[in-house]
């Protein structure tokens, strides 16, 4: 994957950091087909990895009833971060998203119904319910030589 | 990239979850270059990427005083989710790694000067704290057909 970019072994070098906008942090979001979610868990800090779409501007993912993201995150509207990266540690380039704002179990059928359809698990087991997290925070950045 | 599994097309499959032993686990973390180390940042979950090396079994990544890592983390022994992983999003395949632990800024001159060798910032600008992560609690899952 990094052969043309690992050969010559010069000393790799430092980037800079170039913020992303608002839409542009959500065009890249979008672009990823999974991100990692951000959360309490008796009061420690959280994270799982977790397949993506965005649809109207929010995060929709899937979870099953009896799992620690149905737990922690959709049985009350938890405030989560959501970050997407794409980084190459070989040329050190890439971007990285991070996305803050409130989880929320799509309780309407039909609109549950409507986005089953749009996020295709990864994992095996049940995964009924429908997740939404509405971005409050939108940060991004990106290196640049 | 995934030229080899992107054609064809078949419905994607889905893949069950192998839970990784905690050697197995902090084994991974030491394959890969760069993480997401979590906090907690005005109440609220945070993440950034950052890139790491492990030694003697502990997290090791650079900072700057003016960072929101040394803010958060560094001024304190704040108690953070540290996570790498390597997903195929073509294959569905791949696996993730999520430690937790406290994370301490290295005091001692000569330790930190020993660490700072071992970790090359990626980013510009003054990284000259250290700060380790000693785990106390480490998952991982692979994802296997």
């Amino acid at each position: 994957m990094m052969s043309s970019t690992t050969s010559g072994r010069t000393a790799p070098q430092r980037r800079n950091l170039k913020e992303l906008s608002e839409a542009e942090s959500l065009r890249r979001l979008a672009s990823v087909p999974f991100g990692r979610i951000v959360f309490t868990r008796h009061a420690l800090p959280a994270i799982r990895p977790v397949n993506h779409v965005v649809v109207d501007g929010r995060i929709v993912l899937r979870s099953g009833s009896g799992t620690i993201i149905s737990a922690e995150v959709a049985s009350w509207d938890a405030v989560v971060a959501y970050e997407a990266d794409e980084l190459d540690a070989g040329r050190r380039l890439g971007w990285s998203v991070v996305v803050t704002g409130v989880a929320r179990l799509v309780a309407d059928p039909e609109e549950a119904a409507r986005l089953r359809e749009l996020v295709h698990p990864w994992v095996e087991g049940e995964m009924d319910q429908v997740i939404s997290i509405r971005p409050e925070f939108v940060t991004g950045f990106e290196l640049v030589p």
